[in-house]
């Protein structure tokens, strides 16, 4: 084994010393994640922040030399420890690869590093009339890295998908520091095996995404956002099936359950109804002339599934505070008990009622506080659990919880994650979710790129 | 090697007798494909027709045990030699597994066999109100196994994606018979690998495919046509990049140059203005409410581009006489020679122009006939080219245009392939569109599937 000193000695020859940390005290910020219920105590014995292609080369060839632990990380936000150093070594961190290298508007591409905000390319490119959709709720600070290796959706897949259908090429550093250069720069390809999507979900267990050239689209006109309320959760569902049969496409149908209602209200009050079961939060889209026309549908095909309440943001400001309802969610949940936890779930969408009855009962059992919130026209759900995390019966609770979530989940012919990806944290699970011969070719697609096991090692599955 | 008729006899203990066809008469019609300028005289030994997934993996284990070449096919409508059986051996025929499992109009969902026809499924999704995208110009009797193998694509890409994006799950029969399942019933999946995604555009080499769970949309309100005409291909290439800065987003942005309006004119006269350099038909769809404005702004932005005409189909007939010139165009070029070939490039939207006048220069100084069409939103031409392929010199000199053809199409940043795929035809050529590193590993994961090289041998690259 090589040891730290070493190690950081070999990386002084390949990055400057100001783009290298290795006291203790330093690395430790990244050890963890934005994965609450995952605590480790294996801190990585350096973070690089390479600025160049060349640089996270040659420190690939290094570490796959001495066969040291490489974790890629972009903000750190992901929610399944996927950045967590189960085995220290190196984190290579991307917040200095952050340069939007092209936008072509012509082409309707971008061409950006792996350490771009996602938010910061969705201003950008609205700034030139075009439109990146995937917007995971971090898409502030987290990176387009994080959102290929985490497969990352977020609330407007409904009708945009998910980062996977914005990749067109990426240019990965294998284990062995060689670099691969995946897919195309058109919109189209038939050129061979689309390896780049090998690439999308892998958490950084196959290769390190150091660039990519991105798919966009024409920003539409306008947007208008409306909330339903419903007695209960089966109403709100079916009137998605209602939206389609009018030809309303939303770009996003958000879900906030009954506790979320009340949680958000107890503490940021915003005027949401707090005796209903559930509540949508509907965004249309498209030219400004046909909004009444969606609007004055959508409002029809609510009260006909049984909407109880229809608001609909006349302006900018209602549409925001209809939003911060939603987001507020999180925060609020949070101040139930110390901690707050997320998990991420998904059935197809006849099953989603059951799911969320599901996911309540299974709370109540284990005497755990849920706020249900997801994005119901995927049939994805995210429930907030606020609990002690410094309390062992909370946590062990939590732990049978989610093992009853996710046989749920399983039973109604759903799978572990939609956007959030397996990490750690579904580990666990993760041979339940998925055929035996794709988990054998799964395991031999890691063996054939990461021969050592170096990259992201422990995570979505065991090499075996 | 096992003799033809042992073959035989084995496959009567998998299939019944009727689902099989050995006489050589019977096979020499499966020995081709829709490639015109690919004459192979090796037939497959026996032709079989399994109707159900059991009998395609003891067929596969079977062949594998003998290292006897498969191939799949499904109607066959395959440009670049996909389907040709280059080693003889079997050809597993999917027209006997065409059923359409299950639509969920709920899940948005279908559920099919390989077999089932792109078109068929389309008009019964749309029976629902539900939009199955990918539209191959084949599409009235191509299958969806053949779309997902070659990467298809069609008119609609430019707004829907291809077939890549309407894949949620694949079954898969694997080399040696056994069945793999990837992907998920769910509209998001970020659970492991994206296997299912290595299958597409593999034409048949890593595993057969056996049936699909796509994911449907919302079928648009309403599709209004409008056709321009131009004084240049620069300025028609140009009007796209209008479109989007007006928020306008079409389905379709097909192209014809001038060529191609002489000859469908010629032999199949609707009033084409034949002495134009370009013609565009734009799709849009959308609310019928929308349409009006749609309609202006791009009448605005089209006139300001440099439009020289500009016809509106207001009726479903007048939509339909449009559509039919563009459709009339392969067959009219078949008219002036004995033959007719068609070829698929691609290059960022920015080098159309550049490819279009470079295709006719190559034309002229091979003296071929060339008619050009296209997809323009996407970058995506289709040369179709009149020759004698019994004409020696001719062939020679398609030969030689092809090269330029393709050399050209990479100098733009382009790549060889779109929505056609690579086969047998393009094969030679492969190796210099892909990266080095990504050819190895592309190698790498075909032997890891296919360590006997039996699944549609020679197509895409040679194993080496």
């Amino acid at each position: 084994m090589i040891t730290k000193s070493k190690i950081t000695a070999e990386l002084e020859n390949i990055l400057p010393k100001k783009n290298i940390l290795s006291a203790v005290e330093e690395c430790y910020v990244y050890s963890q994640d934005g994965t609450n219920d995952i605590k480790s105590d294996i801190i990585p014995d350096v973070v690089v922040f390479p600025e160049s292609i060349e640089e996270v080369q040659s420190i690939m060839r290094f570490a796959n030399e001495h066969k040291i632990s490489v974790v890629a990380r972009g903000a750190g936000t992901n929610l399944v420890g996927a950045c967590i150093t189960s085995r220290g070594g190196i984190v290579i961190n991307f917040t200095k690869m952050d340069n939007i290298l092209e936008i072509n508007k012509t082409n309707m591409t971008a061409r950006v590093q792996a350490g771009v905000v996602v938010g910061k390319l969705q201003e950008k490119v609205s700034e030139m009339g075009l439109f990146f959709p995937p917007d995971p709720s971090n898409l502030k600070v987290s990176t387009i890295g994080g959102a290929i290796a985490q497969s990352a959706g977020g609330p407007k897949t409904f009708k945009y998908g998910t980062t996977k259908d914005y990749v067109l090429g990426l240019k990965v550093v294998l284990a062995d520091g060689t670099l691969m250069e995946t897919g195309t720069n058109t919109i189209k390809n038939a050129t061979g095996y689309h390896l780049e999507q090998l690439f999308i979900g892998s958490e950084g267990t196959l290769g390190i995404v150091v660039e990519a050239t991105l798919k966009l689209i024409p920003k539409p006109e306008t947007t208008q956002v409306v909330m339903a309320y419903f007695n209960s959760v089966e109403d709100a569902t079916n009137s998605v099936t209602s939206m389609i049969d009018k030809n309303i496409y939303p770009s996003t149908i958000d879900f906030m359950n009954k506790n979320t209602l009340q949680t958000v209200e107890k503490f940021y009050p915003c005027g949401l109804l707090t005796n209903r079961e559930a509540a949508l939060i509907i965004e249309v889209d498209g030219f400004k002339i046909s909004m009444e026309t969606q609007i004055m549908r959508l409002e029809t095909v609510l009260r006909l599934s049984g909407a109880t309440d229809i608001i609909i943001a006349n302006t900018s400001d209602e549409q925001e505070r209809i939003w911060t309802g939603r987001r507020a969610s999180f925060g609020a949940t949070a101040k139930l008990r110390p901690d707050v936890v997320t998990n991420d779930m998904i059935v197809p969408r006849e099953n989603i009622s059951k799911l969320v009855s599901g996911i309540n009962k299974i709370c109540e059992k284990y005497s755990l506080i849920v706020s249900i919130v997801g994005h119901i026209g995927d049939g994805n759900i995210h429930p907030q659990i606020a609990l002690d995390l410094n309390n062992d019966t909370e946590v062990k609770n939590y732990e049978h919880a989610k093992k009853e979530f996710y046989e749920l989940t399983l039973q109604l012919g759903g799978t572990l994650s939609a956007e959030h990806g397996i990490g750690l944290e579904k580990k666990e699970y993760f041979t339940r979710a998925v055929d035996t011969v794709a988990l054998e070719y799964m395991k031999k697609i890691k063996k054939m790129f990461d021969p050592n096991n170096i990259l992201n090692p422990d995570k979505i599955f065991d090499v075996g």
